[in-house]
């Protein structure tokens, strides 16, 4: 059940050359409904495994919890569905005492009739507040070294290798060692994986590391980055508007299009080192 | 300020010759806060430009309205940022008498103590349910034609060229004629935005027409798909588990990995004719 990340389905597999029926391996993709306290948070999908890391680092990129001793209890729910099964589909959260519960989704679904400051209001509705602030931070990374992190990443994608539909997220030091990696159908998801494996083991602010992830870089993957105290984010493909000016506001190193020995460097480009 | 979907940003370009500092163009990012009746429903971060169809294909996929004229009025909220600008990043809705406004948020963050029934409670609150019934439908679509789609869909993607930084979703006739294509950061915004367009020309449900989708096909895409009554969706990755099954379960044809002259089909492969 736990760590069902793989499935198989039959296929009808058309090339030029006929028509053959075989089994697939897919992606698993499920949900998974976080409560806190016995309240329904959020429902996220994913690909199962890893929750627990999942869950943590959700609650550190939305800003409840800060280190692992925020929370004192992550347990699956012990309910069953009709054929009497756990699902393990829904993760039920204690905050150690003291912290206080998450607003919840009235956070960012504010009602709101008046429609006098349309302009920040959506936007402040879905940003957050990082306590580990990046200014200062002296990181420093090659250009050489970085352009070594996809072959590594990608050599690491166990999943992916089987069936070709997750993105990965990974956690790197400055001389290009990996030090965790997570997969998920939810690019958001294996970066919520990977820092919520860091702080489980009290790494967090990750002062000293490079994110990288596999596609493109949002808004919402540097929010997360930003949440854990990285300095540097480096994305595969191309990065967004909303990204480089969060990671300039931020200061947060932001490296995308990284292939083969070529970069660009949208944001924070003194912690990369070049040859020259 | 409407249709800014590129954005200009200065760039430190790292290769093996060298470094030169650009500008580079980008996918703009930015939330979008769509409000029912005043009331705050979600924000989603999306590329600007097609915002109308984005609601109404929005609200289509998540059961609220079912045709053109369920909605009375879309406009940009008319209020100002602190420079005394309008963002056009808040659309409000008001629904035509009689409609009933969603339920909002609660319907997917469900407030629930108990924990009885933990295994299918997480997945329904994801589920919507369509009007417009797929068995029965007798579209046909040969494999030669479903394999010159994503060329086609390619040729159609202006911002992709300049920015590489967005997915694109595409309708097409049986006969691989593009109807309408949408470009987004967000994969199901690129979707919700095709579908809406289509619903404001009085297209839906599409029971002729093929979706194709520039990435992977998750469980939210083929659900949206169903919601407008699409009976085949193509992709151009892999689909996970969950978007295989909703398409069995649904009698959508699910294509994925649709590449060359070859595919697999995952659901529906009635509707695929192949030359043999």
């Amino acid at each position: 059940m736990m760590g069902r990340v793989t499935a198989r389905r039959p296929v009808v597999r058309i090339t030029e050359h006929g028509t053959t029926r075989r089994p697939d391996s897919l992606a698993v993709e499920e949900p998974l409904e976080i409560r806190v306290g016995g309240r329904s948070l959020s429902v996220t999908m994913r690909t199962p495994g890893d929750d627990i890391d999942l869950v943590h680092g959700f609650l550190l990129t939305e800003g409840v919890i800060e280190n692992r001793d925020d929370v004192s209890v992550v347990r699956y729910c012990d309910g069953v569905d009709e054929s009497g099964a756990n699902t393990y589909n829904v993760l039920d959260v204690v905050l150690a005492e003291g912290v206080p519960a998450p607003g919840g989704p009235e956070r960012r679904f504010v009602t709101s009739s008046a429609c006098g400051v349309c302009g920040k209001a959506s936007l402040d509705q879905v940003r957050t507040r990082s306590r580990f602030p990046l200014s200062g931070n002296d990181l420093s990374v090659t250009a050489a070294t970085l352009s070594s992190m996809p072959a590594t990443l990608r050599a690491g994608q166990r999943i992916f290798d089987s069936t070709g539909g997750l993105h990965a997220a990974g956690l790197f030091t400055p001389d290009g060692a990996l030090v965790a990696l997570r997969e998920d159908v939810g690019r958001h998801n294996a970066v919520d994986k990977v820092l919520g494996w860091a702080l489980t083991q009290d790494r967090v602010p990750l002062s000293g590391s490079v994110l990288l992830v596999s596609g493109r870089a949002s808004f919402e993957l540097v929010q997360k980055s930003v949440m854990a105290g990285v300095p540097m984010l480096g994305a595969v493909s191309a990065p967004s508007s909303l990204a480089v000016d969060l990671a300039l506001e931020s200061g947060t190193t932001l490296v995308g299009f990284l292939r083969g020995e070529s970069m660009n460097v949208y944001a924070g480009a003194q912690r990369v080192k070049t040859g020259a």
